[in-house]
């Protein structure tokens, strides 16, 4: 045997490290004696104490036999085994659960539609204006947070001091009452749709969406193995005439029905009331439950805060979910539920399972930014800054494409569709590729949709990181490049 | 119609709100004529303006038709909608998936084992020491993550500057060489787990695990409806002679073997090398998968560190998990898987179906430990410490009980467990309960244990949270107690 000194660490790991692979290559076979402790040392001029150790350590992993007068050998145990030590470098394919073949195939993470070059004028979408008086409050918060920070695992409801400042703002601000027992803190609402997926959901069962609908909401409960059902949209939102009815038509029941009544993503309508109390209807009917995705709601442009359904709902199937990645930022990953009494049993194990709970350190600077009253005064500048974001958009819109041009969802939010009812759908692909190449980012609607396509050409447009200025200069570099599409 | 002004917010969401409730309670019919505003504001003694606003926004939600001339009414749309509207107060129960069912049978987010009385030595396990100079160091890093922090969506593998420093940390600490880009971060061993399950279990796939295991694992894993196998362990961990090598004799292929080879879960056993080969063999053969779940090889009081299974293995079949939880606190929420390169495209795109990706901010903060060096100065710190608390729990149980006790595990980690042949298993409860009555937390490992029992009274302590003079008196005074055993 060759003990060739590295180096690499201590003395004795070298001839351990050297001594152990020896054996794994095959070089000293199972059985065959070591070279005795003594005259080792003295080859290799170190301590015996340090063979010593360096063959303590062999045998401590099982790689030697050590039986008193017998010398030191190579564990017969491994005889047979190391043969077979496969040589390639390449790992297996994994055979993949249905729910990992889902998400392989449509690559959820991957985002459609997305420009990767520099853009001056990025029409973007689902990133809010980061003010740095928020940045800094939010700083102060987490100094704050992190003076006594939880040690132990999280409640995997959340912090009940978060989940006491959710109850009061949810209140105060959306006039919806929720015991703090109900409220459920996630990290964002892609966990939140997942939990809820994998509360109620078996391969089969039925999803009513909104047609188009948010991504993250399709791939949630279509990687569960669920029938996804998107039913039109209007101006007003989802067509509740379109719900079905029959249960004994599918083979599976239909147990969920996900909705944005608020601010429908992508294309903006408000949920009336009567098609609220009818959504509602058919959820008891079907024995159903709904999910308020109220995304966006902290941001109305036109008119006081909507009633939500959840409050609107008397037969407690509304499961209600909130997020901080519009009003704060994405990278906070954290968001909220507030749930029917019969399903907290269930989702705190589900969370359990799944992480455990949510890392306090966040909620706890969350809470303390409500305690403190930045949050509201965040608030309260980002909705006036977005509606004069908004409201310049909208003006520049009617400026270059006067009544050429629909314009939806604008009245809340951080984003509008621009509709062209006279320009067919496959002419954005053209329009978004030429912007692009002038420094101009807008995207399309098409990939929200899951069975249909737009019937025209139409645009996403998020204005929350633009100035007025960059919004009108962007409109207007759009119009010249409109000769592209003839 | 009666208006009473309640003071509550602004006077026209007063009138919107009464007027809203009032319809929803079938006071106001669809189709009925509501007061006109002039004669309305001056009956209330309001501007007119005030009266106008308050029906604009009860009109966009769709409680009104107000058509030229013929006055304003209640949305006829609403007819037959509110008769309907459930009076009672408890909501339905959701028809569970079976995930959830499971859940709510088993509750995995309750310990078992656990007691609830203030311990003066409670021995309990999975809560390290933190040290008043780690915290100084963590908000320090902390401070410095938040500096300019992450404000759009996380890369869901992880930060790329936490996952070179964790490369680096594996190779000096571990001896493990891993590419960052295989390196995924996660919020925790918990989520790992699931993550793992979902990526390639179907329901009936089958799962080997150790027996007795960790509860979070038999969990993660049955919750898909994966069918367990719990084989024996020894004083060497797993006895994996009796891996179960014909797949014909099961309905669903073993996709799955979940070991801690470094410090078998609970009862400490180290997997030789000739075990470790032979399990690798296993897995080649049944085309299935390890799980090295190294979550205490930090802590190694006896001899070097061992080599990791997944540095062993050339099949490229072992996905290794690492926490955070037990070198600095479980309350950070984080871990990190080290993934065949077959996994990473999968497992990237199910932790975004499941969160979108963990937070930035401590991730960055960790980076920050690593980079400053503070983390190895803790590790030290901490290795030194629970060396020494350690030594005071095996000395005092031997002092106390002689050779009557067996001591496993006691070579790495933060726990052992105390076996005592002579006496039955069934003891354990009456001397727990006892115990806690006197301030004495001492812990069952029966829960542990999926389809068999201990064979003796086994407690599972925990060392790390005790200074060596409390665990001296604890374990005096829990001799005392003996006698309830007779």
């Amino acid at each position: 045997m060759f003990i060739r000194l590295d180096g690499e660490g201590p003395i004795y790991r070298q001839i351990y490290r050297q001594v152990r692979d020896a054996i794994l290559a095959g070089q000293l076979p199972p059985g065959s004696r070591l070279p005795a402790t003594r005259p080792l040392a003295r080859k290799l001029g170190v301590a015996r104490i340090t063979v010593i150790q360096a063959y303590e350590q062999l045998d401590a992993e099982g790689y030697l036999d050590s039986r008193r007068g017998a010398g030191t050998r190579v564990a017969a145990a491994l005889e047979g085994l190391l043969e077979a030590r496969f040589t390639g470098h390449d790992a297996p394919i994994p055979r993949l659960s249905s729910l990992a073949r889902y998400a392989a195939d449509n690559r959820p993470g991957r985002p459609v539609g997305r420009n990767t070059p520099i853009l001056d004028w990025d029409f973007q979408y689902g990133r809010p204006a980061v003010s740095r008086e928020m940045l800094s409050d939010w700083r102060r918060s987490l100094r704050q947070a992190a003076i006594s920070p939880r040690i132990g695992y999280p409640d995997p409801m959340g912090e009940p001091d978060l989940r006491e400042s959710l109850a009061a703002h949810l209140r105060e601000h959306r006039g919806l009452l929720a015991d703090p027992a109900r409220i459920m803190v996630v990290s964002g609402t892609q966990q939140a749709l997942d939990l809820i997926g994998r509360c109620i959901l078996n391969p089969g069962d039925g999803v009513v969406l909104e047609e188009p609908q948010y991504q993250g909401t399709r791939h949630a409960f279509s990687a569960i193995g669920a029938r996804l059902l998107g039913l039109p949209v209007d101006g007003d939102g989802l067509r509740t005439a379109t719900l079905p009815d029959d249960p004994g038509h599918y083979e599976a029941p239909i147990k969920l029905a996900c909705v944005t009544p608020s601010h429908q993503f992508p294309l903006g309508g408000v949920l009336p009331v009567s098609r609220r109390l009818a959504l509602l209807q058919w959820a008891s009917r079907q024995d159903a439950w709904i999910i308020e995705d109220d995304y966006d709601s902290d941001y109305r442009h036109e008119g006081g805060t909507l009633q939500s359904l959840y409050s609107l709902d008397r037969s407690r199937r509304v499961i209600y979910i909130g997020t901080f990645s519009k009003v704060l930022f994405p990278g906070l990953r954290l968001g909220y539920l507030v749930l029917p009494s019969t399903w907290v049993e269930p989702m705190r194990q589900l969370k359990w399972l799944n992480d455990r709970g949510s890392p306090a350190l966040e909620q706890r600077a969350l809470a303390e930014l409500f305690r403190s009253g930045a949050f509201r005064r965040h608030l309260e500048r980002n909705a006036r800054q977005l509606s004069e974001r908004r409201e310049a958009l909208v003006a520049a819109l009617r400026e270059h494409f006067g009544q050429a041009v629909e314009i939806l969802g604008a009245r809340a939010g951080m984003h509008l569709v621009a509709r062209w009812p006279d320009h067919p759908p496959e002419q954005s692909t053209a329009l978004i590729q030429t912007a692009a190449k002038h420094g101009i980012g807008i995207y399309a609607t098409s990939p929200y949709y899951l069975h249909s396509h737009p019937t025209s050409l139409e645009l996403l447009l998020g204005y929350a990181t633009l100035e007025p200025e960059q919004i009108r200069e962007g409109i207007k570099r759009l119009k010249k490049l409109w000769s592209v599409l003839h």
